[in-house]
């Protein structure tokens, strides 16, 4: 049981846990490559399980929902704060970043840098939900990395995530899906991919068949796990070295939906031992109390 | 502009809204089939759009959202609330006809008695989400109208809710959905299917196609409308006659989805003139003050 503290910046120490937040249960594959990544270290996952997906939803919803999320991490002590949720780093991150105690990590940024790395000098691809799309956000990331409007394809994949929560990797239905979604990038030849959503990493053989070998697929998850692991160093705050001991993970859900232990093992790889239910009553208190206004 | 009054048995009268709500926009199929059915009477619609879908999610979890649906309803003087939801209906109606001031109404009733009257004698299936057809409501109901367990046949559609909203009608990856559902229930020759979620409607076309003309489809929207009109009959709460007036429609959503426009026409058949948003702040404060505890 990690213990209970609720962050501010003199109480964080580094034997503090990572915080990690999604809408839902696709921010297990985010979770999986910062385990991976920092073993040591003790993470709390929070999933908005109840209130999932965020992709369809709009500015002011999902930047109301992410306050709740990360304020319910901060209430636990964590030392920094991971937005798994691409939708949520697309419109909350700046907000949290003004509003929080600690440091606040979002998906675009290290996506944005892994697909500038990969590029070969053509069209860089990003598709995701419609939330994350329509922010611009990644677009953003890539032209101030040097890209011009020519070399950025955006593309809105609504039914992917249904599609992967209902299990039909390698389907007809997925691939007719990824055939419809994804054939304006396959044409114009995208030498990269920017899977710009948690549940896309699922995607990767229905996607990577589909668009052939000379697309790099970027999958941000890892990139995100480099990217605490620096700040991490940056700030002081690692735990310790990798040998010492293994860290706890601990989950919370605010729902137990249907489907939750096959859709969660499906994203973190192995069955979840053990969640904690946040009622409506807790979402609803759990705030940002140490600055910040509403969104 | 319906005037604002807080229900209670005392302050409702003949001359107060209807409420409806629902977990999102499906529920405007109802809206539809009630104002055509009542055409003088002011509706109040809400759509719980931001924290939309419902039918993944858990019992405890749905009675909770549904609590404060209704309570914004009879915060708004609503003289009778109307469950356009099939998982609200699911889980949460009995326990809202003992917390509100106020009669409720769900689809579920409605629509077991629509496909008892259909049936030929064979087997009735139902189709919903997994929260609807998981509940066992609609089951129960065909049981004790006097089908035997062989009679009924209940089927999880999942993505069917999706793909109507990303507007698939009509389409390969719709029919291919419609096929992979619906083939147990075509073998089985069943010969009243009841579309027991409010996007069913919207697939009557594809669902007809693969089913052929032997079965009926029972939607469940016309036969709450009707329902409705008994009720307010009964209570003398009927506003008057159907040439007297035309009835005003109000519509509240506590998020504005980024394909409201288009899904709103879709399901209501027409555009939607104004919607007001409701904060996560006033949906948290939305209660039954009245009686009742929580869920």
């Amino acid at each position: 049981m990690i213990p209970e503290g609720g962050s501010d910046l003199a109480a964080v120490s580094n034997a503090s846990p990572i915080g990690v937040f999604d809408s839902g249960l696709g921010g297990l594959t985010v979770l999986r490559s910062l385990h991976r990544r920092l073993p040591c270290e003790d993470i709390i996952y929070f999933g908005d399980t109840a209130r999932v997906p965020y992709g369809t939803k709009g500015e002011n919803t999902v930047r109301a929902f992410a306050r709740q999320d990360a304020g319910l991490l901060v209430d636990k002590g964590v030392k920094v704060v991971v937005v798994a949720c691409n939708t949520a780093s697309a419109f909350a991150l700046e907000y949290l970043r003004s509003a929080l105690p600690v440091p606040v990590l979002g998906v675009i940024e290290p996506g944005v840098a892994a697909a500038l790395e990969a590029t070969r000098g053509g069209v860089v691809g990003v598709i995701g939900t419609s939330g994350t799309i329509r922010s611009g956000r990644y677009q953003d990331g890539l032209r101030v990395g040097g890209l011009s409007d020519d070399q950025i394809m955006a593309v809105e994949c609504p039914l992917f995530v249904p599609l992967v929560e209902e299990d039909k990797m390698g389907q007809t239905l997925m691939q007719l899906a990824v055939q419809e979604y994804l054939q304006p990038l396959r044409d114009t030849g995208v030498d990269t991919l920017i899977l710009g959503c948690t549940h896309y990493p699922l995607l990767k053989d229905d996607i990577g068949a589909f668009m052939g070998p000379n697309t790099t697929l970027v999958d941000s998850a890892d990139m995100l796990a480099e990217a605490a692991a620096l700040l991490l160093s940056e700030e002081k705050l690692l735990r310790g070295q990798p040998s010492a001991r293994q860290g706890e993970l601990e989950f919370y859900l605010s729902d137990l939906p249907w489907k939750f232990s096959q859709i969660g093992e499906r994203f973190l790889g192995r069955p979840i031992a053990d969640a904690t239910i946040v009622g409506l009553d807790e979402m609803e208190a759990a705030g940002i109390k140490h600055k910040g206004e509403n969104p």
